[in-house]
């Protein structure tokens, strides 16, 4: 991590060791600050995309056998990677139709009036959840419900997607199943941004030059440039300024409600994830009269 | 299923009312009987041969992390779809290293036995289990330890893969996670086999053919030629020796001990998941001496 890259570099100094030290930003949860995003972002907003548009085709056809289907991300405390589901996203009724982000708050009835409004709407609903939402008390969902243990004393494992699936059914009464792509999301290789990976080399070799003219205790950017069209030049930041600190998501890339991007997170990403999604052709449903 | 389109050609010709009923196999479960394969196997086994191959890359490069993780896979009563997490291994220390298949009693004693030796080989176990392993009971994993209800008297969800973890942790005091890929497994638009979509136009076609010669109550089913290379032709079969039958994995296409599979096995599956599956490159390891 960059705090232990720092620490390196603080140790070798005091005691005089020779030794350079230069971080390059890598991280799926993009929460590294000072930096446009990080490496391996990318990769996993486009298999966070795919997956969503692929997974919840089954909802969408056969909507009456679970009708609230809640996919839960990775993230920890940003929302960037449950954000990114959307990406796929065209139309308002198209999944995901809630996403709930680490950065705010959960509060179950409002919660339960969304999903009950969805459902009215378009018979189905599907639900994005960060593994790290919380509740007004600050305790991730699910760890409340940890009231079991299992045969061998071990809490049963559980979590913010179950915890949902149990609130709609239990409120609503309505169908529920849930899904976690799991390290899906960080190793997927059949959804690697080109993108993505070129960017990976090129901090890579930004470290080296950097190395190469005698920096230290610093981290490699990535600069956003927007002209002509979207590249990346790279900076130098010192490794201090990013050891623990966090780059959440910024408010303008949610809607008023917190549950939905904004036109600027799609600006901000789509050029991130590399060649566009496809669109899943969708039948009109017209009836034929004879 | 081919039971109802069964049902609705004999009750069609019952009240006399002119209606050819032709069915089409289509199922990622791979257990219909007298066709060589179903189309949306070839696609599912891609996604799990690569998600496999994908997401343990995580503990092979640092197993002492989660040594031992579990993969849960669709499949019910059949374990085509957990035999092939096996396409895309090469060597034997390559994952997966033990598969459990529903078609055989699982017993704790032997699985842990093989996991410890696993261990002790090479530092990390990647197991696959099937969604409907059963022990000696018949009891499918997991639902013999569903003691617990949560706050809302529903059985705490659990299963193979859970109860997998469980005995690992409990028996061998190892770290071990479980991932279940879920309805991926069946949707997944960035593995989808192009041998396996050639096929389901290929069975479309036959239906249709069929129907123009006037024929009912049967299903088309895809044979299998291999001269002078791998392609299928298509045959029809009375729905009522599909409707209610399943096709198990056959013995030889497991080893001994029926948690591997066999070169038979990649002889039948590999053509049908499409172009060869990606050799993840691996690094020697040497250390440097100065």
């Amino acid at each position: 991590s960059a705090d232990t890259a720092h620490r390196l570099a603080l140790a070798a100094r005091s005691c005089g060791y020779e030794l350079q030290t230069i971080g390059v930003p890598k991280t799926i949860d993009n929460d590294l600050p000072f930096t446009d995003h990080s490496p391996g972002y990318g990769s996993a907003a486009r298999f966070l995309a795919l997956a969503t548009m692929d997974s919840t085709l089954n909802t969408v056809s056969i909507p009456w056998h679970y009708p609230v289907k809640v996919i839960e991300t990775m993230g920890r405390d940003a929302g960037w990677l449950a954000a990114s589901s959307a990406l796929g996203k065209r139309h308002d009724n198209d999944p995901p139709h809630i996403i709930l982000m680490p950065e705010h708050v959960f509060k179950a009835d409002n919660f339960l009036k969304q999903v009950e409004a969805v459902y009215r709407s378009i018979g189905y609903v599907i639900v994005v959840a960060s593994e790290a939402v919380r509740d007004e008390k600050g305790q991730p969902l699910g760890t409340a419900r940890q009231t079991g243990e299992d045969a061998f004393q071990h809490p049963l494992l559980t979590g913010a997607a179950q915890h949902l699936v149990e609130l709609v059914i239990q409120h609503l009464n309505l169908r529920a199943r849930f899904e976690k792509p799991g390290d899906l999301q960080r190793m997927s290789s059949t959804c690697i941004s080109r993108t993505d990976q070129d960017e990976a080399y090129l901090v890579g070799q930004a470290a080296i030059q950097a190395l190469l003219q005698g920096e230290s205790d610093k981290m490699v950017t990535l600069v956003r440039h927007t002209e002509p069209a979207y590249y990346c030049s790279t900076g130098l930041v010192e490794l201090a300024k990013i050891a623990n600190a966090q780059q959440l998501m910024p408010a303008h890339y949610l809607n008023e409600n917190k549950t939905m991007v904004t036109q600027a997170f799609y600006d901000y990403a789509l050029p991130l994830i590399g060649p566009s999604l496809p669109d899943h052709a969708k039948l009109e449903k017209t009836k034929v009269q004879l």
